[in-house]
């Protein structure tokens, strides 16, 4: 087992899960703020030269895990693995989010979909993107498609 | 303090960390395997629709942590959450890869630069890219363009 501390919070508008924007062409604009504690402010020196950021943030609201989730943007189960479900072996999650300005241990940030209050245990530059050409996206390609939303239909 | 277990293993060619290729310009393109614990197998459905997937493993080799960092792609200190330094407050690593094949419970991927053993704590389809013209990658773009190499120099 490897034991995680928190490193700050995230200060957001939502104080519930359903408030979260979910599923297909869900936007994520929402602007909140990353409070970093105090003694690990240093730790983001030169953090501000870049554009995103990547938030690893504790899904410390869910409990338990299942191995096959059915996401809101689809209808059928898939492995929870292959999903961003929050019912995970580990609870952790990934979001990026763009950096707009940083007060001392505070940085301002659009597009969050975390609860107020929720545990951050890291922060990463966003560094590169996957060519455009060479991305499947799955599942979610084909719901998004809309191909293949009744499974059970004819 | 939040516990995490290992999910599953990383097997790579690389045995020790000179091996890995770091710093401006290293390729990953070496292929590995991420073998998957028998248990969580039923969480790796759907997941070959992904051309890549985001590891998040841990820097299991690593200890204790420095709140700057000299990365190997520049010669001056920066805030580790400014970089991808190892030594952190939370020991949390991320790798995108590219999923090959799948077989059962072990998943051969390309551009691993993770140790053999390494531990996995959570897999996650790599669903979106941020848009390239919105992206700015702080000191490691000056890095790269070579403009702030000598910092003491003329």
């Amino acid at each position: 087992m490897f034991a995680m501390q928190e490193i700050g919070h995230v200060r957001s508008p939502y104080k519930d899960a359903q408030e979260i924007p979910k599923g297909l062409g869900a936007k994520h604009e929402t602007e909140g703020v990353l409070e970093i504690r105090e003694e690990f402010e240093p730790g983001l020196a030169d953090i501000e030269g870049f554009s995103h950021l990547i938030i690893v943030w504790v899904f410390d609201r869910s409990e338990g895990y299942s191995l096959t989730a059915t996401p809101p943007s689809d209808n059928r189960p898939h492995g929870v693995f292959a999903t961003r479900s929050p019912r995970r072996p580990n609870p952790i999650a990934l979001t990026v989010v763009e950096l707009l300005s940083r007060e001392g241990r505070r940085l301002r940030v659009r597009g969050i979909d975390m609860l107020d209050g929720t545990a951050i245990l890291d922060i990463k530059p966003y560094l590169s993107n996957v060519p455009e050409e060479r991305l499947r996206r799955g599942w979610l390609a084909e719901a998004e498609a809309g191909a293949v939303r009744e499974p059970f239909g004819t």
